[in-house]
């Protein structure tokens, strides 16, 4: 069983300030970093994105605006409005521009479709992303549906559909994969779910971490985009800060009803997307960047299943199976979730995500994001030595 | 009187085209460049920026970031959130942190300050910066209250608080220096209207341009920050774009009461500044930088006078006096603005801002940017050919 010593139960004092501070989410790696110089981080296995990935859009960024001094033009400038975006993306996502809503990252689109169309009863899985039902506003009610310890945190389809139709609420909200299980549920089911909840007014399905999911070996991903054009009760949303790995330039972009778009356009949301993003975007939707970008998305998902595999193999935890880039593992040896997340951030430079906060996760839980092949191999390691 | 020939009557009607599509504002340079590649820009005299700030914010941005290779750091990880960038600009705005709202750009703060504390009725001047009554929710009155062409569109304080106090709404706005006539309401005038406006809910004064302005031949500015401690009715709405020079970072913020910066935290804005506006925002609060920075304000400020002296000695328009980086022009020879602005851009690739759209101007007016030295007398320069 792990425990701290003096000296590391002092720093694990900081860490729990800065934690609390931070609400339900955890504080950034430079305000760790910035407010507790004693640590020396060297992975962060709390923030969920694809290393590669972050290479290689640095290698287009370096070459298209460092070196060619672009770079001025694009923070100079006013970048272009909401509706100028979504027709940048629209060929490559297959659906009219006038239904693809561009955010200031998945967070402020979360917020608009919350705040705009959640009327009386929003139904949230649990454990989730705690923001969706954080960002409800006073009045609205907010009943949490509890995915089972039993079932691996996997949402069960015909259970679900049934408290939907008892409960009746105007929003219902799946993210796929959960957050911080990393449960799939497949494309077949989400067809099935949609055309059995046509009642519910707004279907909000979170794909954030679709790029890593896939659902046979060719690891095509299956993504619920193009069905909006089918159910028009249907809002896909969608980070670009986890399969990009770019959670500092602030991307997202959702895909919902042309008149749910035209609403938020009317009274907002203008110029929400900083010259970087827009530069993103519209490498987002250039063929070579897209081809390279597969291989590093591919290679990444081979590297993260080798990581759960090693990760399944030690005795003191256990792994819930998932199809994300992170493992939501549950520590078996009596270790406390916040011991073993000091001890690996103090000890190792190692910083995870405690999941004490979660509700709906009953036990000891951590989640830890897959990184690179070496930082993986570190993680392994010192989780290892940890319980030795 | 100006006039198109064929081929710029063409081109003419492509721009219109752009700008109906853009609503109240102006298409971003880069989608005019994009659409009309006959098009030679040379000088962007629709942004209202210092050009020699952004040149300032650059070379810190070179050495800190590019040089340095923490660029990938800046846009990989997620940057802090709200309340920490609040309380890193506390000390230098001398205002409490809690009373500290981050924007991604103003605009998403007068967003969230219309839709969140607009409850009935606002009062509008006009000429205006148009979100502040496009942003306005439907069901709420909007009351334009027209500034005077006889005054020069100078706000009259004394009718000003004598309309406030008889249409009794429950929020108005007052831009200072105005856009787009750059009409400055002095400090103690600001005082003396908060000290008879008490009863009013919602006083926003938006300060976006105030670094221009200047109450003597100190250049000193004077903004209104601080008076939130005494009139919890005020909330201070700043952008960054325009005295930085640094539209697409995408940084504004606001000071206000901290019970209404407490309620917009609650339901959202938590990831909403991006890690280049972070980086922005620690530089903002640096001595040096600052120090570097007052000197190119106040150069800057110099210059655009010595343009406006140039701009009105030109017979064929007259230019209405203002304190912000920007000249309002009326056509007095008959010309249209279309013409005029289609002129210029296409003749000699300049691109002002036609104010045919405006209300609240009766005219052919023309709202014409400072920019550096060179380019503003390249600018003073087409405007006399324009005329020939």
């Amino acid at each position: 069983m792990i425990s701290l010593n003096q000296k590391e139960q002092e720093i694990a004092a900081k860490i729990k300030k800065l934690k609390d501070e931070a609400g339900t989410h955890s504080p950034s790696i430079f305000t760790v970093a910035e407010k507790i110089p004693e640590l020396k981080i060297h992975v962060d296995a709390c923030f969920l994105s694809n290393p590669y990935a972050t290479e290689l859009f640095f290698t287009y960024l370096k070459r298209d605006l460092v070196d060619s001094r672009k770079m001025r033009d694009v923070l100079e400038f006013y970048p272009s409005q909401n509706n100028v975006i979504a027709e940048i993306l629209s060929e490559c996502l297959n659906v009219n521009p006038k239904s693809i809503f561009i955010g200031n990252g998945a967070i402020e689109i979360i917020q608009a479709v919350i705040h705009n169309f959640t009327k009386n009863k929003i139904i949230v899985n649990i454990p989730t992303f705690s923001s969706y039902y954080e960002f409800v506003k006073d009045g609205i009610e907010i009943l949490f549906n509890p995915l089972e310890k039993g079932e691996n945190y996997r949402l069960n389809i015909e259970k679900y559909i049934q408290i939907v139709k008892k409960e009746k609420p105007d929003t219902i909200v799946i993210i796929n994969p959960n957050n911080p299980d990393g449960g799939y549920v497949k494309y077949s089911d989400i067809k099935y779910l949609l055309a059995n909840l046509t009642e519910v007014e707004t279907v909000i399905i979170d794909e954030s971490f679709i790029h890593f999911a896939y659902e046979d070996e060719t690891y095509e991903m299956k993504s619920a985009t193009e069905l909006v054009k089918d159910y028009p009760n249907l809002i896909v949303i969608k980070s670009m800060s986890k399969d990009f790995g770019i959670a500092g330039v602030r991307a997202g972009y959702a895909v919902m009803d042309s008149k749910r778009v035209a609403y938020l356009l009317k009274n907002g949301f203008l110029w929400n997307s900083s010259g970087l993003a827009e530069y993103f975007f519209r490498l987002y939707v250039h063929d070579t960047f897209l081809k390279e970008y597969e291989k590093v998305r591919i290679k990444y998902i081979q590297e993260t299943q080798l990581f759960f595999k090693e990760l399944s193999t030690i005795p003191q935890i256990q792994l819930y199976p998932g199809l994300a880039n992170f493992g939501l593992i549950e520590l078996k040896d009596g270790s406390t979730s916040t011991d073993f997340v000091s001890k690996l951030l103090i000890g190792h430079g190692i910083y995870t995500r405690n999941c004490a906060d979660k509700i709906g996760l009953e036990g000891q839980f951590v989640r830890i994001a897959s990184r690179n092949k070496d930082e993986n191999a570190l993680i392994i390691n010192s989780i290892k030595i940890c319980f030795e």
